[in-house]
């Protein structure tokens, strides 16, 4: 079938090594790398190259399940998508089981192996599809289309996740295919409720600790830096989220009456929070940078290779000057510090026209982003204490608690790490980059807190993929090489 | 008729001076005064003291009209209002008419005297009476009753404002009876929708300025210091409102994935409101302060001796510590400062829970309470300039302009202000304070700019009287005395 990116393998020699000369085609450019492919691999991507058409299909299948986990009328088609995974990782020779839960069941799989034992999770419900009348075609009629002059996936689910999952299954099936083996012990989990809260599963990890425990989790729900460059997450940022109310007058007041003599709490909350950066846009809450590590030179110069320059990351958005702390790059700021975020703000009047008064109360949302080894207990006391000084004698200030995680940091020297870096980079043309997501992803801290497990997170995602919006799609190169790159992490990993 | 405030008249010596032995009753104390009543005076306020049951009867009749102007369902009412003071005027000896407006009447009258021209304004139009659950009483059914020890007449507009419009009717009645004439030349100007905003006053002021233009005005709107002190205001506070939005991002952005890199709006006007005020109170904005004078010491000494500390002004709305200018007392502060206040504030996600966003743009609405000679113009252009040099180059900031007057001051040495002051001063326990206000009424900006002239402020309501508000009522005290105070009045300024 015809593919957007054209390459072939070329044998070179003997049976011990092939040369792969890969000819990738992207808009810009093209692109040309010599590879060593080693011999148990070749077999392997070649089988995969030829059954892309089959695994289409099977995606295809999956699909069609409008598996929607927030909307219990959907809930029978999150059940067929959970059994209809069990049956195919059955086919490919999986201890395969629903596992019922609370809400949507669970898929749990294990297969020998004699390398390493990895967990790989992903999961197979989805978004809604409000509003339909901005899709194109059927959410759930799934077709291959070309946008943007690339090959693509249509539907919902292509992308996030269950055509990334999916990637992972076909791997397993052609290197058993082909070898009649897998090269590490694997155990799949694929979750039914991710889209909507994931309320079952740490009860199901903790009751199922033993059985899910791994040496380590692949995690496939994120993406790539671009089309040309697969990218693995090692970090995440943690979360610590707090609402502060400042109380001034038990009424609302007129302010021509008080003004200049009573309180005004949206003054006292506007004073707290410029307080909190300083000038150089640094954080000034005592003790807050305690645990923050400076990132390694090495991983700061293979971002900077990245060339995500100020124009680019923030001109989307209709920016230029980055906001945070001076004297760090776009992609240390949002990967590798901490901040302090204003998330929301009311008090007062804030309708139409005007009003001259003087609010009994003003509140804001105050976010802390957190890295490395920050503490999320002592951060939320810190800035308790930061507000508190600065409340009128006279005043009050109450705190709502909104979420505490720490971040998580997969060790730069982790051979894991080094093994499924090598593997992407002999995959795809340019080397795989170590990220750091700005955000939380749950299932990661879960992971390490529940089953003490650090996670590699590679996915073939890009950020045109509108997931969670009408037209969700998924590149068909993320799908054939995604899946050719797990074999290689597989392989890599097993040695 | 019984009243609280008990008073003789006796008769001492010759027909040249009375001296009054006036006995107050207030709650907490026996006041004994001795004045001396002129001649002229004297019958005139011993017919105020025998006519107040006809008096009351008046007030009644108009109380009973429901004269709400914000509701057209009561036009008719208005009307009826406004041609029963039409005849009430003229059953005096005034020349008087109902003047049609684009809404509801104006109520112009005339009468001729010997010493200076003053126009007296009220308003005969009410507020509405919702929630009518909470009245004790029918709001239009006017009554008297007892409450918290004082005799009160209860209803709807008996304090705002045609109790206190009815005292000088009453006061111009007992004059013109007495003695067959007034002591000045007096032009009543009763409006019909100040509560509703007044649309019509403005055009109607420019429409019959020659008309209406007179040496100064009475305004007869506002209240007491407290039952025993008699206030005037001299100064009213102007006004600027602003509104300012501050933008940044094309759109709202996710905190984990640009936080730490993107702007945010609300910590950039945080930074703007808190840069405001300095740690003194002081507000920093460049040029804020010219035209604002020291208020003279004496004044500022009469202010003292009424004995406003922190804990009576802002105890009763739950604070305890002036919030202002560092350094000065209350009353100087809600009278005699200008202010910047924070009247409202939003931005960002301010529902229930959590939303880690960072918004595209956040908002505040802006006042500056203005003294003296202040210039709103100037004002809101410096806060402009002082808002937008603290606006990042990838951000952009709009303004919203919500009004802007500048301060009335009624000069100190003013001569019809010290024979008011002595006119009230002898028929009240305490001497008459001046007073200034902390909020901005109109009408009294309209007389300066458009008529040329200066207003003095005189009323008898007190602080509990419920104005707006269900069970609104009008001390019995306040009706008689504020009589006898209005012929005090006329009788010194003739002088």
């Amino acid at each position: 079938m015809g593919h957007p990116e054209a390459y072939s393998l070329l044998r070179c020699g003997s049976w011990l090594s092939f040369v792969a000369r890969k000819i990738l085609l992207s808009r810009s450019r093209i692109i040309t790398k010599t590879v060593f492919v080693m011999p148990e691999l070749a077999p392997v991507l070649d089988h995969l190259d030829k059954s892309l058409d089959q695994s289409l299909e099977r995606l295809f299948t999956l699909l069609r399940l409008k598996s929607i986990s927030t909307d219990p009328a959907f809930a029978d088609e999150c059940r067929k998508a959970a059994e209809w995974l069990v049956e195919d990782l059955r086919s490919i020779g999986f201890e395969a089981s629903v596992r019922d839960t609370q809400g949507h069941p669970m898929v749990v799989a294990h297969h020998d192996g004699d390398g390493p034992h990895i967990l790989f999770y992903g999961h197979y419900d989805v978004q809604p599809v409000d509003p339909l009348d901005l899709w194109d075609a059927d959410p759930f009629a799934p077709a291959l289309a070309e946008r943007d002059g690339h090959k693509v996936i249509c539907g919902r689910g292509s992308a996030d996740d269950k055509g990334q999952l999916m990637t992972f299954v076909e791997a397993c099936r052609a290197y058993k295919a082909v070898h009649g083996k897998l090269p590490c012990k694997v155990t799949i989990l694929f979750e039914g409720e991710e889209e909507s809260g994931s309320p079952s599963l740490k009860p199901f990890l903790e009751a199922n600790a033993e059985e899910l425990k791994a040496d380590f989790a692949l995690v496939c729900d994120t993406g790539m830096w671009d089309r040309a460059t697969p990218a693995i997450s090692t970090a995440l940022r943690g979360l610590v989220g707090e609402e502060v109310t400042v109380k001034a007058a038990n009424r609302d007041l007129h302010s021509g009456e008080f003004g200049g003599a009573a309180a005004n709490p949206i003054r006292i909350l506007a004073r707290i929070l410029a307080d909190i950066h300083d000038e150089n846009g640094r954080v000034t809450i005592p003790g807050f940078y305690d645990g923050v590590e400076e990132t390694p030179s090495q991983i700061l110069k293979s971002w900077e290779t990245l060339g995500l320059t100020p124009e680019k990351f923030l001109g989307p958005i209709g920016l230029s000057e980055p906001a945070g702390e001076k004297g760090r790059s776009i992609l240390e700021l949002v990967w590798a510090r901490p901040t302090a975020e204003f998330n929301g703000i009311s008090g007062g009047y804030t309708g139409k026209g005007f009003k001259t008064v003087i609010a009994a109360e003003a509140s804001a949302k105050v976010s802390f982003r957190l890295v490395h080894s920050q503490d999320p207990d002592k951060i939320r006391a810190a800035f308790r204490e930061f507000v508190k000084a600065r409340i009128p004698t006279d005043c009050s200030v109450e705190f709502a608690k909104h979420g505490g995680s720490p971040a998580i940091q997969l060790a730069y020297d982790s051979p894991f790490l080094s093994k499924a870096q090598a593997a992407l980079t002999d995959e795809w043309p340019n080397p795989a980059v170590m990220t750091a997501m700005g955000g939380s992803i749950p299932i990661v801290g879960d992971f390490q807190k529940m089953l003490g497990m650090e996670s590699l997170l590679v996915g073939f995602g890009l950020p045109d993929d509108r997931v969670h919006s009408p037209n969700e799609k998924y590149d068909l190169a993320s799908f054939h090489k995604g899946q050719r790159s797990w074999v290689r992490i597989l392989d890599a990993l097993a040695k």
